[in-house]
């Protein structure tokens, strides 16, 4: 089976918007064995987009459409699939009362406009929305089947997990397993090079990697006769990864950073307190993101102003003017400071400069200074990071929790 | 004119690197008054790209292509262009000499696949690359034009611009000018209904929207004559939706909450601090991921636990007792402990339970608390939000945000 992706939107063929659905979804697709072959992305064209129906329908056996299921009148995706099929609208009695019954769990009037999500092509499934009142639906069409979601990414993707992804990987013959191993601190062709032999064309597990603002996943997909054997390839592929990779590697399917630092800060029983300049939040939100980290976390604090480093975190004043407010002396003393008041097992602290302007021709814009503190070491890293504002606080926040994983965390 | 814009790379149709390419073009494009109809992405494949090029020729004016020009096997472009032509590839000495040259200046020597970059369909005319190997072309095919350029976006983006721009925009009479006009607080639908005659297909300038993480952009794109009567056009449509949607518009043109917080706090040279217990330092991140928000915004404080609250925010034991911490009363408390502690003119707070897990009864997964205080007042909304963890912070987030924006900072 092979598969062409349809993303519908003028927003995203004027170039308002950037797709990513297409891309994440033949991730998703090649996760379970179907490749695609063809992306399409047209504006919100009855016509246009009933062509491209038909057209992608011959070419291939399996058709995935994104967007233009909406309650407005420029959605008209329904309307399409209908017309490249020579088939009506007909009234789905079961997607109406859920409709209804969204809106009144959520208090407010239905609009009339609602009602036309309950309309799919005659001969059509509908597919539930676990959230939203846009279902999905999959009809014949040719020699293929058409898979219709919304285009909104995350309503999109908890309906291929819960209502679209299951059926299809059953109608896949044989098993495919996947999984990754997630490394942080190395750029991907260091890694890829390690991996050579086992990235070779037709091996299998196929393995390949992402990189995705500096996490780099190395993925795994086998072909077996059956899941169990599956299994065992992949977890095989993973223990000669890692071997190879040592520390880089953090963890496994798709794990966060964020996620192994409160797993061994929660196995341990051990807590941890963050004080932040530079990435103003973004350390504790990525900490507190985690389901169950109030079990580890206890206190954050952003202090952007050197003012606020002393009164807040107990930064000596003179530290401060001797060193600079970004300097490692600083990010140690930040740490050392909430880690104490805080009472926590550990801490991490960050200062820097994310311009886009602040930086001097000593500390240029993407200086940070991270620090990690225990009760018995404080260890601190020196960045000199590339990228706009949002980068520099990303990778920031990345090489803090880093810090802590192999630093103080390691040595627990 | 109307364009089609044609993306070629195994590794964007497999998922494993997103197209941003498409969308850039798209947007240039319009720019310079040439609508988009549609992008196709294909992967290495001479066969599917040559029918793909014919059917986008059909289709449309102007095609334009970027990606498999470079020295290797796979890069299938120009053999797949010459054989939608019908046409053999022909040496062009003057690309020849310009690969000599470019390898002599880095001193490597140059390999013969390099060669093959100098060949372009007959009758195509040649286009500069300023900084690599790979030339592009331009070719006519049926009633188009196709314009072929590198894959690499910095790449691809200097040629468009030293290139290929110019004398596009010369050939094409009119202007397309966007703009939006950024809605947070009530649902599409809702807003959708105020605006439907706006929204009436064939309508110039065309209105229509996007919905995203709860914050409704209203889309508006006029063509014009020229680009003075196409910003006319959108500044009198945004003016008229401005008046109809009320307070619900927080800005335009893509603006974010955060920012237009941080800029009426800065404008009027105010401050903020932000107690944050169920949003975790998000409130504080999406503030300072604003450019030059250190102007206004003092410090935050994430306080997960009771005794941080007491202790960091000075919030009365006796309050979490009697009210709990998930309150409106502990809000407030947070919001006017932050604000008299930091010294600020403004404090945020949130308290509330995220989930999945957490919730009771009487307090459901999702029931937040928000506080917005000054000098004078506090005000506080308790919101009962729907979705999984990530959602219940983000919606918190946007709710403090406006609540700010809606009170205190309005009464300012």
């Amino acid at each position: 089976m092979k598969a062409a992706v349809i993303s519908v939107g003028s927003e995203l063929v004027s170039g308002e918007l950037t797709d990513t659905n297409a891309a994440w979804l033949s991730r998703e697709l090649a996760g379970i064995g179907i490749p695609t072959l063809r992306h399409f992305c047209v504006g919100d064209d009855e016509e246009v987009l009933a062509e491209t129906l038909t057209r992608a329908a011959r070419a291939v056996e399996l058709v995935v459409v994104t967007g233009g299921i909406g309650p407005t009148p420029d959605d008209i995706t329904r309307r399409a699939a209908a017309r490249a099929a020579g088939v009506e609208l007909a009234l789905d009695r079961g997607a109406l009362a859920h409709i209804e019954e969204l809106f009144a769990s959520w208090g407010r009037e239905m609009s009339e406009n609602n009602r036309v999500q309950a309309f799919f092509p005659e001969g059509s499934e509908v597919i539930e929305n676990p959230r939203g009142t846009a279902a999905g639906f999959r009809m014949p069409l040719a020699r293929a089947q058409v898979i219709v979601m919304p285009g909104v990414p995350a309503e999109m993707k908890l309906m291929w997990a819960a209502n679209v992804r299951p059926r299809l990987a059953q109608s896949v013959s044989g098993a495919v397993v996947t999984g990754s191993v997630d490394c942080f601190g190395r750029g991907e062709s260091d890694i890829t090079r390690e991996l050579v032999d086992l990235m070779a064309p037709g091996r299998n597990p196929a393995v390949g990697d992402t990189a995705e603002d500096a996490i780099i996943r190395v993925r795994i997909r086998a072909a077996a006769r059956n899941p169990a054997e599956g299994r065992r390839m992949v977890e095989a592929d993973k223990a000669e990864i890692r071997r190879r990779l040592g520390d880089i590697v953090f963890g496994e399917d798709g794990q966060t950073l964020q996620g192994a630092v409160v797993e061994a800060l929660t196995a341990s029983g051990k807590t941890l307190a963050v004080a932040e300049s530079c990435t103003g939040g973004l350390i504790a939100a990525a900490v507190t993101d985690v389901p169950g980290a109030s079990a580890c976390f206890l206190e954050g604090i952003t202090a952007y102003s050197n003012e606020a480093k002393v009164r807040l975190l107990g930064v000596a004043p003179q530290l401060i003017e001797r060193h600079g407010a970004v300097s490692e002396e600083v990010a140690a003393a930040m740490a050392e400071g909430v880690r104490a008041r805080a009472g926590a097992d550990f801490a991490l602290s960050s200062t820097g400069i994310a311009g886009p302007s602040g930086g001097t021709p000593e500390k240029p814009v993407g200086t940070v200074y991270v620090a990690a503190a225990s009760a018995e070491t404080t260890v601190t890293r020196g960045l000199r990071l590339r990228g706009d504002r949002a980068t520099v606080r990303d990778r920031s926040v990345k090489h803090a929790l880093n810090l802590l994983r192999l630093g103080p965390l390691a040595r627990k």
